[in-house]
Parts: structure tokens; sequence; C-alpha cells
């Protein structure tokens, strides 16, 4: 069974063969073959104005992005064993890295997946569908990570908020036994994540070798923690031989988290945790006169879109220079976006300028971003968000 | 004794204000104090227009950038025991970072040290003088290495071409006794190089990270190394469990090196050596179809200057192209540029296009900087030079 075409506009072909997988829906020609035509979720041959074969997409007839480039056969569907042979893809690159099954096994676009996001945590996956087109073979989906690793239990998380976009209902489906807590090992620290109703899909994987990095920088220091969630940073250092350890973050259920994560580390004399809106808190602590050696902050993403811009460039300066101010002389900062909008560079000047503002000087020491199980795809901008940059902090 | 002082033309503190530590002769207020009436070399209070003082410099009256702050106190001199401060400054981060003497100790403006390289070997120094002020006060310079670090001996490597640009002879000068060979170990890798003769500072310390990195990717791999100079990438994969690795050179004396590091580390059985230039060798190794699991670029800079962009561009497009073309699939290519001029996302960029072209499709698994022993200076571009991407290339 032939796959129906989608006639893109002259020149609409050009991103595509540059190696994106997006189709925007004012790119196809509406009069050879209007979107109204076609079913949520269907899967389309994409071909250029001047007859090309470009791929094989998903279709979401309502979507702004309305094509989900998976493969560059026009011919190929969406079956379970081409859907096995992707996850295959994906696990042996985290195979070749990863000593321990614990990592995002596969990373949507990234891993020609468009519209999927899994994580392992051992012998659990948790799985993100964000498209009309991947929703529409979930049951293929879910017999290919079977065939490829016969996991004992999966999360379907799909109560996220960028459904809606698609038009997908939010929901959570649980396949198999999958028990309350899922255990994570990290950098060789350990974690249990509520294996539903926490951040995302429980954990986030991306820092990692950020942490890891940080691990060098914390012997013997004070580490304060903003942002903490579980505790990724903080419990690590902690674990990596930090003296002391203070987590900062607005919920219970993640200081909760950070409290379980030291004890079964044996690190829980050393771990301490403050809950409170971090601006709060940080204002706090300098009235208090605290100071540190090294200052982490992991914020959510203060630019969700174009227009958060100044406001979001803005709020980065202002916690920015409030750690700063809590650092001893020398002292580290960790400063962390996962904001896509906010480029490595400017992260820098606005670490820059915060440090002019208090009449100190920073040296650069560590640019980190996504870990490998985040592979980047360099045609699509939207895969590179995460940044990490550690700062020596100098009076001058 | 107090500084002869500097007045700029207006708006020209603006950039020295934002943390950066040049100034342009054309910024220097010609009526006011003409560049002709200093001396080579000499400290000057640098003052605004408006009679503020921005810090102390010193003097090239012949060079384009003839201001290279050292201190945002405008009094102070260059002394023996300021040097030494600084010195201790930039020691205090390596020890931090590093557990062995085995680092680039002084990166110039970046540790507000401006004009002074020094790499370290354990008991040894290397040190390079890059600007006239600095050649003033070499003396209190060695005094003050001296004073921080008691070394065993330390070479001026001050025979480098970026010397002519202050008018400064070449020369090389040996202070204590200095073995004809230093030991290096990097990442656990030992390495003997050549104390003078050899390329820059005798090694490359910028790539340690990277290449550390690397060894988490070559366990059992077929590893080509292409420009390998010692084998700094080569021999440590070797050393890290990769099966057999190749170095290709045009220099037979860096090839020496890379034989004299493999018996070091006893893994001289898996290390071979082609010699030639590389585009010669790489167009000769796809003739012979050998494939292999890494490839591993790492080049002198094609873009010296901003009007070698393009050239430049297209050299570093032609040479990934030709290495993704003998990696075997799935393989691993290890993309590197010392090139300034060239941004990260360019690069990125130049590899998607080469893929491209190859029908390939790659993930940017690891985006490496320069290590924390180069700390970069956010208000100073020059200081940022180093790029180190992995992808992993796969046929589509």
């Amino acid at each position: 069974m032939a796959l129906e075409t989608l006639i893109l506009n002259p020149q609409a072909e050009r991103r595509i063969r540059k190696g994106h997988l997006w189709v925007y829906s004012n790119e196809v020609d509406g009069k050879k073959n209007p979107l109204t035509g076609y079913e949520l979720g269907q899967q389309v041959q994409v071909v250029s104005a001047k007859g090309q074969v470009l791929g094989a997409a998903t279709l979401n007839p309502q979507s702004l992005i309305c094509g989900r480039i998976y493969s560059r056969n026009g011919d190929q569907e969406l079956s379970k064993s081409f859907l096995a042979k992707r996850i295959e893809q994906a696990l042996t690159l985290r195979e070749a890295y990863f000593d321990k099954p614990y990592y995002r096994l596969v990373y949507g676009d990234s891993d020609f997946l468009p519209g999927v996001i899994a994580d392992r945590y051992g012998d659990y996956l948790v799985v993100q569908i964000a498209t009309a087109g991947m929703e529409a073979v979930k049951d293929e989906l879910l017999r290919a990570f079977d065939k490829v690793l016969a996991p004992k239990g999966i999360v379907l998380a799909n109560d996220h908020s960028a459904r809606s976009l698609e038009g997908l209902p939010e929901y959570v489906e649980t396949v198999g036994e999958v028990p309350e807590y899922l255990r994570v090992e990290e950098n060789g620290t350990q974690f249990d994540i509520p294996s539903s109703g926490g951040q995302k899909t429980g954990w986030f994987y991306d820092h990692r070798v950020n942490r890891a990095e940080l691990q060098k920088w914390v012997k013997g220091k004070t580490v304060l923690d903003v942002f903490s969630y579980a505790g990724g940073w903080g419990v690590e250092a902690a674990n990596a031989g930090a003296e002391s350890v203070t987590c900062v973050d607005a919920s219970e259920q993640a200081l909760d988290l950070v409290e379980r994560a030291a004890e079964l580390n044996g690190c829980d004399d050393k771990v301490m945790a403050i809950q409170g809106k971090a601006i709060h808190v940080l204002k706090l602590l300098i009235e208090e006169q605290q100071k540190y050696d090294v200052v982490v902050l992991d914020p959510p993403a203060f630019i969700k879109r174009k227009k958060d811009q100044k406001s979001g460039e803005a709020a980065y300066r202002h916690i920015n220079e409030l750690a700063m101010r809590l650092l001893k002389r020398g002292g580290l900062l960790v400063s962390g976006s996962c904001s896509m909008h906010l480029a490595n560079s400017t992260l820098t000047d606005i670490v820059r300028a915060a440090a002019v503002h208090l009449d100190r000087d920073v040296q650069l020491v560590y640019s980190g971003v996504q870990a490998p199980d985040h592979p980047q795809h360099p045609a699509i901008p939207e895969t590179h968000y995460l940044k990490a940059q550690f700062f020596r902090v100098l009076h001058r």
C-alpha cells in the first residue's frame, strides 16, 4: 500500500534538503493537496514541487508544523519493525557511551523518531508522545520498545501541555508493572524518583555530563544548589566530597526526593534543604551574609517563547547577580539554562555584565551542553537547548 | 613613583568598562598625549576622557593594540610581588582542578597577565612573552615564577612570530637546568616532548578534556588520528582500549614522538604511523577502501585571519568530508578546530553540509571547548578559539 503524496510549494524543500525534518503548513501546496483532505496522524510521502521524493512523514493537518519526516525513504511506513530499527539505532549510541541502563533512550527528531521521547530507568521506560502521527501508531511503538528492550513496564507520560498543540488529550497510562519509585543511577549516585506525578519524565538526564564535571570542583567545598529539584547537582556534589550542600527548591515534593537521595547515598549529614522561591531564598541568604564556595543555578526556562526574550534575559541576569553575591572570593558559579532561545554567548555575556556590576571579574572555565543521550540535530536548532557554564568569580 | 597617565578619546573606555583589557592606538587622545611621547613597554595609568581612572597598562607605542591592562588599580606597578600574586591566582585555579602538575599555568589576558603564556611540565616551565610590556619586566617575571613555584628550570620560548607585531626579537633562553625532553602526563597517558625546537610550547594542553571525552568512545574501536602531532588523541585512545590506532602527520619528528609515547605506555603494538600530508593520506586511504570506527581531525588553524574565512571554511569542509568517507556505518567523527574565527555553530554546519553531500545524517553528541587551564575571558572573544565536536555519522 503506497503512501498518499503531499506536494510542497516551490522552494519549500530547501530546508528539508539541508537535513531538517519539519514541514510547515504554509509550505504545503494548498491547491494540489489541501491539508483538509488528510487525516489526523496520516503517513504521507513528501514530494517537492518539482516532483522529487523527499521522504515519508506523519501529518497533522491542524498543526503549524504539519509534517514530521521520519524517513528519507518516501515509501517507508511507520511499521513496528521500522520503529524497532530506529529504537535499536538510538540504543546503540547509548550503549556505546553509558555503562549502565539509565539514560534518555530516544530523543525525538535527533534520533529520527519525531514526536517520541523515551527515558530509560533500568527495566522501565517512561515514554512521551508529542505528535498525532506517533499517537496513531502508539501500539506499534509500544510493541517496538518491547521487541528491542523487553522492559518490565512502560509509563506513557502523555500528560504534558505540548500535546494540546497537536489536539491530543492528556493522559497517563501504564503498561506492565511499574513501581511507585524508579531507581536512577547517575555519575555514581543513586536517586529514587516517582514513576508518575513528578516533573516531565521524572528525571533530567540532560545535565548529567555537566554534573559529572562539577564533581571535579567540589571536594571540601560548600555548595548551594538552587532550583535543586531532586538534588541532581547537590547530592552528587555531596557524594563527590563536598563539605556541605544546601538545596533550594519551591517544591516540598522535590525536597523530599533530595532527602531520600541523601539517605540512599549515606550523605544525609552533609545535605540540607531550604524550601522557598529561589529569588526570595537567595535574598534571605544574602541578608544573613552567607557565603559558599560553589553556587549552582539550574532554573526552569525563563525564555519559553521568543516574546519572553527581554524579560527572560533580565531574569537570568538578576538571579546570576544574586548568586554571585553569595560566593566566597574565587568561588565557582555554575550557571545553567534550558532556554532554547538563549544563546550560549548571551548567557556568558549576562554573567559578564552581572560581574562588572558587582566590580568582579569572571573566568569561564567550562562550557557544557546536553549529554550524548540528547544528541543535537545540526539542522534543527530546537534540539540544542541546554547550557551549563562554570565561572570562577574574582574580586577586582 | 606614580605612573604616567594615558588619556583616551571620548567613549573609548566603553569596551574596557565591559571588562576588556586592550587599548587600540586610535583610542588614545593624540593631542593630549601622543603615543610618540612614551617608551616601549612603559607602564601607564589609563584614564578616560572624563578623567576616570580605568586601570594600569603596559604600553607599546608602535603596536595596533598599544595598551594591555593588567590591573584595574591605576597605581599598580608590574612589580615582582604583583606578578607573583597574579601567578598565584592562576595556580589556585589549576590546583583546584588538576591532580597533577601538568597544565597551562598562565593563559595571558584570561589570567589578567596580558602577554604571558606559561605551560607547566612538573618541575619545569615553558614561558612565552608576547608583549613589549612584559619583555621589559622579564627579570621580575622570572623571579615571580621562582617565588611561587621554584621550578628546576624555565625555557623562555620567545621564538614565536607574534613577537614581531610588538617589534620584539625572537630567541630561546634557558634558566636553570632543563632536560632535552619534558615528561607530560595527560588523562593517564605519558608523553615525552622536546623542551625546545618542538611546536609552540611543546604540548597542546588545550584539548585535554576533549581527549578525555574521546576515551569514553574508543574501547575496542579502530581509530584514525589525523594531524596527530605527538599522538595526544591517538596514543591516549590506544591507552584507553582502542583496538588499533593510526596516526597521520606530515612531520617525521612528530611521528617519532608518537612512537616514543606508544612505547612509553606499552601500547606500541596497537599504534602505527603514516607520514604525509593529511589530504593526501586521506585520499590514499579512501582509495584503499580503509574504514575506521573513529576518525579524529585536529588540524592547524585554517582561518588564521578574517580574510581566510572563505577558503578556510572550504578547507574544513573538504577535510571533514574526506574523513567521513573513511568511517564505518555509525562511526564517530571528531572534528576539531583551533581557528578563533570559526564559530562553533559554523563548524557544526560545515559537518552537516558534508554529511548531506554524502547522503548521510549526523548527530552531534559532544561539543567541547578548551580545558579549564585555558579559561575564556568573557569580554575578550580572542580567548575562545578551541572547538571539538563529536558526530555520529549514519547512512540514510
